[in-house]
């Protein structure tokens, strides 16, 4: 079996790893594959910095700050303590020691003409991840966000700087358009079992991906049935700010809305199944409605074992949606 | 009055400390430039690094590792253990955390379109220096050495990787003749009072600089005394291996051997002066011979007395060389 995940993120991280388990305990032949948001990559100091695939990368390789929640454990900031001096970096934006050296070794990369995918390949590499990871594009993409009061800024200065505290009217990613998927990206979406839709920022990460032209086109194509899984559980996200993101684009922080915002495959939406948490039972019948298969269950990702149910509980539902229709032919679909 | 310095590293550093120290308490009205040897920056871990600028840069601003000679003092190296593990850094060459800080903005700056000469006076800005860098040029040098097998490698993999222990051939400044003398460089020669050459390598420090097309034009015509500071003493380099510099062009490791390289200006050379340890006291008169006035003096320069010191007799000896020939008239000099 194949399994592809869309996402980015330490959301992304937290299901992919609890997919990576449960693999190594009951499919230990199957291969997983992440496609990874790129649209909140950033150039700051001169150096290209990816958190969405770095976060992946740190927390499947084991050496993510669990505590903070970001970058690498055992960090220090002596550098960016010298590049505060120099003026050459934000002060509102911290890059680790350690964590410097993977954007030092991206921007040499990527400066003697390596492609977003060949820096995954390179940085993958030095651990065993047991994943595949592939950037949604190998084309720059840089979001900017407009605030209320009508300021346009880099998406991390208001990610970081202002912890999206600031009321956002729009999201704009600059270059989206003329980029196109990359190849390991549409190979993974093509070739896959199943994909899965992870429980990152639907926003600015699982959004980003999508609006790559090209690759909601390719999901839509695949043969493979499409399941989400929630990242708001009782009405709240489980990490990060992606309630400041919803609300930017209209949408409500509650599963069921993030699930019409997705919209139902069989209607020319990206779901053939949604997973929600026990807390969202209700609302299990009104994403149904929509034409999408959904399940309630345990969904925090709290350890290795109760994220590998999570992984479990998302491929029997892959399963259910397959059987009630036939994926990739919104016609034979149940709705 | 108005001192311009010609040289790089650690050399230069120490007499231009000893020349500030002398300023400050004899002359605190004269002005300090230096122009500084540019040919053995490079690119490492796509980052650009200028080797004898910083060595200026940290000594002058009190921040230098002394015991070490190189480097920031209380220096760390966690991001290079890391570009170690990426593959980017080569192992032989490791750069301090601290120092990363000052190549990363360097490189920020110059990619976003600084010229070299905009990166020296940002980086000056820092500390109270007392003395202005300029680059010899702002345009890219890079310094490549022909060992006697016929290998071909970059300048700072043949002097820190290998120690300068392979018998060289032959030194190569790659795209020198398209270089320009910078804009500060020409004006602190063309305004200088007195032009003092640093006890820098003669061979891959002082020569680029003046290999620079213009530079050597500009000194010959700057009306100033140009005094050269031995720092071969006693037959030895002081510090560094010039040796193997200078044997590859075939000059002896000798105070009066490098003064005969340099050249006496009133026979198209360099030197109006020279300057040389009480060690090498017997060489005076030979090298008075080539047309070049010279003295013996105690040239160690072991802490602030003895530099500033060793300032004092260079601009002694500058005074001497003004009076007994009209600078900038080779026919009414003496020879």
């Amino acid at each position: 079996m194949r399994y592809t995940v869309i996402g980015g993120g330490v959301g992304c991280a937290r299901f992919v790893s609890g997919l990576r388990e449960h693999v190594r305990r009951e499919e230990p032949d199957a291969r997983i594959d992440v496609v990874v948001n790129t649209a909140d990559d950033w150039w700051v100091s001169g150096l290209r910095i990816a958190p969405d695939h770095d976060s992946l990368l740190y927390a499947l390789a084991g050496v993510n700050d669990r505590e903070r929640g970001w970058g690498r454990s055992g960090e220090s900031e002596r550098v960016s303590a010298e590049l505060a001096e120099w003026g050459v970096a934000p002060g509102w934006f911290t890059l680790g020691d350690l964590d410097l050296g993977t954007h030092i070794a991206r921007t040499a990369w990527l400066r003697a003409g390596a492609t977003v995918s060949d820096v995954y390949a390179r940085l993958g590499a030095r651990w065993h991840l047991g994943v595949t990871l592939h950037p949604a594009t190998d084309d720059e993409i840089d979001t900017h966000v407009i605030v209320d009061d009508g300021r346009r800024m880099h998406f991390q200065e208001w990610w970081v700087r202002h912890r999206a505290a600031l009321p956002a009217r729009a999201f704009e990613q600059e270059g989206i358009d003329l980029a196109r998927p990359s190849a390991g990206a549409l190979e993974a979406v093509a070739r896959a079992d199943v994909v899965l839709v992870a429980p990152s920022n639907p926003v600015v990460s699982v959004g980003p991906v999508l609006a790559v032209p090209g690759m909601r086109e390719a999901v839509a194509a695949s043969p493979a049935p499409v399941v989400g899984v929630s990242g708001v559980i009782g009405g709240a996200v489980v990490r990060g700010m992606a309630d400041a993101c919803l609300a930017a684009i209209g949408v409500e922080t509650d599963a069921a809305a993030v699930a019409q915002h997705y919209g139902a495959r069989a209607s020319g939406g990206l779901l053939d199944a949604w997973m929600v948490g026990l807390e969202d039972a209700a609302s299990v019948a009104r994403v149904e409605a929509l034409g999408i298969a959904t399940a309630a269950v345990p969904l925090w990702l709290r350890d290795a074992d109760s994220s590998a149910r999570v992984a479990r509980d998302a491929l029997a539902l892959a399963r259910r949606a397959r059987s009630a229709g036939s994926a990739g032919d919104p016609d034979a679909r149940r709705v």
